[in-house]
């Protein structure tokens, strides 16, 4: 038996010391010219960035997360740099969220299941991010697959983005606002499975720039790993996200366009520097959640 | 100025005569033998597979709708089928909807309207589905192109599978569902630029499986083109389809294995006709969809 996903995350973070996720999201108009000219296919200067980026992040950070539009953008070669960059972070040790959004009816999920959570799959990865509007069907063939290999996988509840209370923060009849419902199915759905260390293999996705309700959430599942975006370029700081965690832990803190392209807002670095600049961002952003943890 | 995604659609619903969308969703598995036999690459027999049953159904049907997990499983390789099987759909007349029900924030969503609605995109569709769980702003992108390359997309109200009730069902404080709110927010997305034949590029997809709620759903939103799945293997028949419609306008129904894999389960045709065998279930089902239309 593989060992369990939140097993395997918990001791990442508490070996590196900091609940960071660098963000791969990696917009090609931000890469560096040099890496741009290097070469004919873009899908090779993202790869080319995001192995400096790593390489320079890697043992100071347990978590990376590349987003897939930015790869989808350049179709199925995208998607080589998309398999090429979860490979590589893997190979360093990393721990990998492929930040999907997958969802659909189970038998179509399965397909999903199968591309992202099992062994020696084309994108494997240890963990995915689901949307799980269309219920509990849709959801249980990417808990099947995490079950088996040891995966996991981070269902959106309240998203950081300015419109998620569009739906999510309606208030149903029973009082409960829907984010809230969101986090009850999220609490159940791996509450038979918790890993040594007391978290599930099913994680929540919870936007760093809502910390009130990050705080109901956190009531809500105690045993959950959270996700949170939305920290720095979305405007969350560490007080914001402070409710996200429990006494200290259970919640990993994604920053994206804040380390992977703080060269460009940076006098000490110039692009050739772009991955020393990475590192100086994360020994920053490592300060700062300090304070709260 | 392109088209208007709704004429285009509506009037090659009227030009073939029948609602039908065919779903390509290639389990290769289930692919005839001599097919998989035939390519050292999975992909290739996808794409052979594909372009079989489009040639065969393509003066029959209005639209085809290849669903992503199943060309994902097979990683670069099988996004290249998948970009191959819209481009060979599209260059034989036929309106494509790229089944990916992707969704983020609005910045990374982005990434995606790119990636499918842009002229000369990898994977170019003429619509997309997708999940608004996370409101307005993770729409607008694909609003915003849709609107400039007369393209449309499908946002998921009602799915067709059993656990759509775990959350789409629940009712909020106001006496609404979920899938009624979600149907209000879709009818008022597209509804400052419908197209002459009076309706929206903003699609909904409901499932055939629940014609309560169809019906409820229909007046909502009375401009909305429906996308209906779940007929055939998945139960829907054609009574339950017809809450789907307006005067027998404003909907197309779905089917994927029930006509790519027809030949299975046919006495008539063997695997090697199983093109044949597709055209056959088309002209079945667009009979049993002319009682009720």
């Amino acid at each position: 038996m593989p060992n369990h996903f939140a097993d395997r995350f918990t001791a990442a973070v508490k070996e590196k010391g900091t609940p960071i996720c660098v963000g791969l999201d990696p917009r090609l108009s931000q890469i560096p010219e040099f890496i741009r000219k290097k070469h004919g296919n873009p899908a090779d200067a993202l790869i080319e960035f995001n192995k400096g980026i790593i390489d320079a992040v890697c043992d100071l950070v347990p978590v990376v997360k590349p987003q897939v539009a930015f790869y989808e953008i350049f179709g199925p070669e995208g998607m080589r740099a998309f398999a090429e960059t979860l490979r590589y972070a893997s190979s360093k040790g990393l721990i990998t969220i492929a930040d999907v959004k997958r969802n659909d009816i189970g038998s179509t999920a399965e397909g999903y299941a199968d591309a992202y959570l099992t062994k020696g799959a084309p994108f494997e990865a240890d963990s995915v991010t689901i949307n799980a509007y269309l219920g509990w069907d849709g959801v249980k063939p990417f808990s099947d697959k995490a079950r088996v290999y040891g995966k996991g996988f981070f269902a959106l509840v309240k998203t950081s983005n300015p419109s998620s209370a569009d739906l999510q923060d309606l208030t149903m009849k029973d009082g409960r606002s829907v984010y809230e419902i969101m986090g009850h199915f999220v609490d159940s759905w791996g509450a038979d499975d918790l890993g040594k260390c007391g978290y599930s293999f099913v994680g929540a996705v919870c936007g760093a720039t809502y910390p009130k309700q990050a705080a109901k959430l956190r009531e809500i599942m105690p045993n959950t790993i959270f996700l949170v975006p939305g920290y720095g370029a979305q405007g969350g700081g560490a007080s914001e996200v402070k409710p996200c965690f429990k006494n200290g832990e259970g919640a990993i803190v994604n920053n994206s366009r804040g380390i992977t392209f703080a060269y460009e807002k940076s006098d000490k670095f110039t692009d050739k520097e772009y991955a020393e600049a990475a590192r100086d961002a994360v020994l920053a952003m490592k300060k700062d959640l300090e304070n709260i943890l």
